[in-house]
């Protein structure tokens, strides 16, 4: 099979594996016990904590282990809001294509009488910074962005839209989901107050992702308990933290890596350019190194993922966690893609074992099979 | 080693591990996804909850994985809350001796602005149900009490408080945390409309817990997303959901199991009974078949554990989450025992593998390694 999914999920790197082995059988003890076996599995703990925070140029302090970065995003939106209330800012501005679990968590705030806005991206899938500084304002509690999106694979304008938080006074919070292991990325230097990630993006386990927290920022923890400094209640998944250090730790060259990867996607990109109605999205934009989204003139998403199939390429017609659906992208949709053009996307997302034998094979069986489907398409 | 601190944590089976180990490399698709893969990882998911739900009495939609019993806690608590607020039902009611995370999630609901009273418990460890009744109320939105103790082992009256909390018009939220695995349980005869569990306390990987919500109740999920039903987003972590379900699979007949663990349980006590000032906590209410929670006269809880540890026993003072301070214990407390006496407080939790052996070697060595203590402690 040829795994062109790598924003939904990446296959655990033996490295990870081998890491994590050990310790459900050696360090299987509750770390926050005092006796020797406990003691061993805080030992466990310490080790995976220093090399996780060493890869994310983090303190150790500023990490939070989690079950991943839909929890982080819980983390940070209500603790940071519960705190900013305090102060007497509410509102939350996110942005408008952020992933769907974030989206739904601000329609339930909203619910809850959280005042949400939101901020738009231009037809060119970034966000208007206009728009959005014209949102800020001294009620602002918290903005939210994520530094790419998992569709499109844009890139994200977080130094602007923090820089405009900050002068408004309000927390900033980056989901970096799709970013981190992709490309180069040190909290010490990044200008958010908090950031999400997820370990199965970048070959760690599932069920691991990490909060960083700057020191000192207010936070009201939603789910306490003793564990994490007060900040994450719940026994620590000790392998499953071990896994997401060993992903990190093994994380090389990523710049070199991410150029790499765009090469072959840019040669995948010229390879179908051939096929007549191509169209790619944020072609034009700072894009992850490994995504492509596009569509192949009108055909419909679902009957393009039939032919891939054929081909033992796994692909997407976009977010795994929204797909299956009959809905059109909401991404596009902000970005005023119409429905119809929108129900045809098709994401390609490369990784770092994609290979260019994978590629060039795709090249060679692909357009035969696309290409009377596009006539039937233009036809209809 | 011999381990007796089963209520922090036990050892993932051997049966839970065999059935993890293919899922990372066979099946670590995003089971979201509508590609092979994805197909493929979504029916292990399927399978896995089938088994569960079969385990656990429960209907396979009734059951939402989750990272483990403190976010399930964490579910329950804010998720029925809400829905009850649309209602006009705002209070919260919680047993005085819950486990430190639900406390303090308790503590911070109050701080939001959440009204929470305590049922207090009696002497005896147990819930007061006269003063749990004079708490009742139109305005109760949510009744959550343990199903046993954590550090007592004492067993709660949930069939009772469960028909106060519906007679009042509550829902009835049971952390369940410490009875499931060890004695028998059926969500579908079970009074209660929402029930918390982790697969580490029965010999299932960390990481991974559940909610089990009754069919038709209303609730706003805290972590939305589309997985569970939209009751809980993340990406699956298959490897820990599989494990759980293994886990679940592999309990035998857990009547017979919880008379064997008594049995040795008991054995220990009366062994223990020769040494003068010996106090077990809750030795005359219904008890967890594993659990020992005892004083040796006055003697400080740290230095018993030392003894034991020369004895390669791990034991432990309390919960494991509130472990290391200084602080008595608030179930302790809450039961009106003196601070000079909890500190004392030393918890054995027998497990399933516990050995007759086992007990017997404790039995020959420690009283030796404690009298000398005994008399210090009461010259002193």
């Amino acid at each position: 099979m040829i795994y062109l999914d790598h924003n939904a999920t990446t296959p655990p790197a033996p490295e990870v594996l081998d890491a994590m082995g050990p310790v459900f059988v050696t360090a299987w003890a509750n770390a926050s016990s005092q006796h020797g076996p406990g003691q061993d599995a805080k030992r466990v703990l310490g080790a995976a904590r220093a090399t996780a925070a060493r890869a994310l140029g983090c303190k150790t302090s500023e990490l939070i282990f989690t079950s991943g970065a839909t929890e982080a995003n819980h983390m940070a939106l209500t603790g940071l809001l519960a705190a900013a209330r305090a102060q007497g800012r509410q509102r939350l501005l996110i942005g408008a294509v952020e992933h769907s679990a974030l989206l739904r968590l601000a329609r339930s705030l909203t619910e809850q009488g959280v005042p949400v806005d939101f901020m738009p991206v231009s037809p060119d899938g970034r966000i208007d910074l206009t728009a959005a500084e014209a949102l800020m304002g001294p009620d602002l509690a918290l903005v939210s962005l994520m530094a790419a999106n998992n569709e499109t694979g844009a890139l994200m304008p977080v130094t602007e839209v923090a820089a405009m938080a900050h002068a408004a006074g309000a927390a900033m919070h980056v989901d970096a989901t799709q970013w981190i292991g992709k490309l180069p990325f040190a909290f010490a230097d990044y200008p958010a107050d908090a950031v999400s990630l997820s370990a199965h993006k970048f070959h760690g386990p599932k069920g691991a992702g990490a909060l960083l927290l700057r020191q000192g920022r207010a936070f009201v923890p939603p789910v306490p308990g003793s564990q994490e400094r007060g900040r994450r209640g719940g026994t620590e998944n000790l392998p499953a933290i071990v896994g997401l250090a060993a992903a990190l730790e093994r994380l090389g060259d990523l710049a070199s890596q991410a150029e790499h990867v765009a090469g072959l996607r840019d040669a995948l990109e010229s390879g179908l350019a051939e096929l007549p109605g191509l169209h790619v999205w944020c072609q034009g934009v700072p894009r992850l190194p490994g995504t492509s989204y596009l569509r192949f003139g009108m055909v419909d998403a679902d009957v393009v993922l039939q032919r891939l199939s054929r081909l033992n390429v796994a692909a997407s017609s976009g977010a795994a966690c929204s797909s299956g659906g009959s809905e059109p992208s909401h991404v596009l949709t902000a970005m005023g893609v119409p429905r119809d053009e929108a129900l045809c996307a098709i994401r390609f997302s490369l990784g770092d074992e994609t290979r260019a034998e994978d590629i060039a094979l795709l090249l060679n069986s692909l357009p035969a099979l696309i290409e009377p489907l596009l006539s039937v398409a233009t036809e209809s």
